[in-house]
């Protein structure tokens, strides 16, 4: 749905384009301690965001957008000219497109516990972080945070921001969860969210999995019970563990499409154990790149709050959904091997029974789970319609 | 299809019946050393097997029942009367039943490498068995082996037990891979092969899946490099490969029925990272028990055989597909996470299109992959008629 202007009596679709303004990264400090939904306290609580757009006079036409589980507060844009690369959402963000810069005012935020703490500008506050008790990074004696403690600060946050209402939450996978979990915890705020590569609830499916991908860390030897700073980090366990999460988050379609071939021309994998698969060889070098600018434990900290959701804190997803007043459009992936399609249809039709106005649509493409995330550009009118609504 | 009698006229189905007879486990040395595919030798091999029912004087009734990842031969029946299991495919076994002990001479054989070397029966040769040239387990010094080695192994027993033609080949995941390779090596020998949640290649995605069963254990220092053997071994790193190895082989309908329980009632996963949920807790009874009877690097090996497959040994799957001409029928599992019904119906297309007469099922169930194993009983009837076509 772009936007429309009237000349000489034709309806014209502007183009939309990119945003092309230089984002700043700005930083955001809880006024006080913060205690946890665990009952536990952080002392001092900071987390980056960025911003795009204007709020409007009567602060009720923002739409905040947490990130998924390696993400950041950088949905879209760039911030430095030269930047390689933009935005995880690009791709709907900008003048006339789904999240219009014209009209909205967008939040992006960094996470608690994010994961990108060597990337030189995410912001959070985890178990890296300095414990002012004692003076040293926190390690495991971080308090065991939640979504909802990632609701709590962003809360915060728009409170001093002066929004007053969200004319929506859009986020992808952990994103999602804490769209659901916004729309469950402040009914009243919220207006609309769209869940994208979404999950209400983790079932033991994915508990277990989630589990894989914090305990491959604990083999290495150098992760020593989580007291690593300063010392030689648990690389080899982080780069295992961001492999295992990017080939779940991929689909068979997209082995496919990579096939057979050999990383190396005169290295035949059946030779030799050490001799790799191209597709080996490429996961090495991505996942090798991305455990560079993360932290080990905060990697664990991310996989046990996706393992303890369950949307509204409640026993039962069905309880939790009742508290979802808001607006819903639900954008699985159709070939999602993480959060299954199958799952976010149930999540539909319990909502469609309690009266919740609730839309469904499948994302298409060979990813899998990212089809969420790369293959965004395909729901961008879907979203424009929905947050015209 | 039971047995049938014609009693007065009336025909009347005698009721099936589980194979009774006590199974003695037999051990099988090859003459001379043997050359591995990719030509390397190994001085010794020795492989279990274990045999129901009799050879007819043709040599031609036999049903060749290769095994699964981790697998044995013993597909059914007890070797002792107090034992509380029997083996894996005891419920299409017996008189009257699909494998018919009545009519077929069934065999099922260790591979080299099988994982199972602590149970005091499995009979193998791996990177644990002595090495005659240095009187030293092999450890990583073992040959790289392949399906096709595993294959030409049991052509070697069979041979040697009088076995002319194999009535068909029957397996289950990597047992299916053995079908395949059977029919595309041996195809004057074979004149049916049951591929039950098969898969006739490994695309980008399944090596790179395969590859994490291996390299987590590698994580482990205990593994050092293979050369643990008479000290402590890899147990984290071998229990954390088979935890990855049974959640991939399962399905999220199953974890649907096992829900958010937690592994104590008084320890609520939400207040500490170390508190589970019930599934957390029965990965880790269930993989730790196994990872007492298994070794470490037999399943590096056995993962590394597997990602090395496409039927036939050729560069692409159609052309490894166009040496099978046996009679072929086709069990996938609906929903299996592992090797998806999808590539099956390709191969299914594929050898329809070049006129090898196959057949095709999905198996039903929650439990993913392993509905190939404990609900193979669904089939039973399919794989009797396609027996006696």
């Amino acid at each position: 749905m772009a936007a429309l202007s009237v000349v000489a009596g034709l309806v014209l679709a502007a183009p939309a384009s990119a945003y092309e303004g230089l984002i700043t990264k700005q930083s955001f400090e809880m006024d006080g301690p913060y205690t946890t939904v665990g009952g536990e306290t952080i002392a001092k609580v900071r987390v980056g965001f960025e911003t795009i757009g204007n709020l409007n006079a009567a602060g009720d036409n923002a739409i905040l957008v947490p990130h998924f589980f390696s993400g950041s507060s950088h949905f879209a844009g760039r911030y430095k000219d030269d930047d390689k690369a933009r935005g995880y959402w690009d791709a709907i963000v900008g003048s006339g497109k789904a999240l219009d810069t014209d009209k909205y005012f967008l939040i992006g935020v960094d996470s608690l516990a994010n994961l990108n703490t060597k990337d030189g500008i995410t912001v959070t506050t985890g178990p890296a972080s300095i414990d002012p008790a004692t003076a040293k990074p926190y390690g495991m004696r971080f308090p065991q945070v939640q979504i909802r403690d990632f609701v709590n600060v962003q809360k915060a946050l728009l409170d001093k921001l002066g929004v007053r209402k969200l004319h929506a939450v859009i986020g992808a996978s952990m994103g999602a969860m804490q769209a659901y979990e916004w729309a469950a915890a402040y009914p009243g705020m919220v207006d609309r969210i769209i869940a994208v590569i979404p999950g209400a609830t983790q079932d033991a499916y994915g508990i277990e999995r989630l589990r894989h991908w914090r305990q491959v860390i604990t083999l290495d030897p150098k992760w020593n019970g989580g007291d690593y700073y300063g010392g030689p980090e648990p690389m080899d366990g982080l780069t295992m563990a961001l492999r295992l999460i990017t080939l779940d988050a991929l689909a068979p379609e997209w082995g496919e499409s990579q096939g057979r071939k050999w990383a190396e021309a005169d290295k035949d994998p059946a030779k030799a154990m050490g001799n790799a698969y191209a597709v080996q060889g490429w996961f090495d070098k991505a996942a090798g790149a991305r455990a560079a600018l993360s932290d080990a434990n905060h990697l664990i900290y991310l996989a046990r709050a996706c393992e303890l959701f369950q949307v509204g804190g409640k026993s039962s997803l069905e309880e939790g959904l009742r508290a979802i007043r808001a607006k819903t459009l639900l954008l699985p992936s159709r070939n999602d091997q993480l959060l299954y399609a199958e799952a976010t249809r149930k999540v539909r039709d319990l909502l469609a029974a309690q009266g919740t106005p609730v839309a469904y649509q499948e994302l298409d493409g060979p990813m899998g789970h990212l089809n969420g995330v790369g293959g965004i550009a395909q729901a961008n009118d879907r979203i424009a319609r929905f947050l015209a609504q």
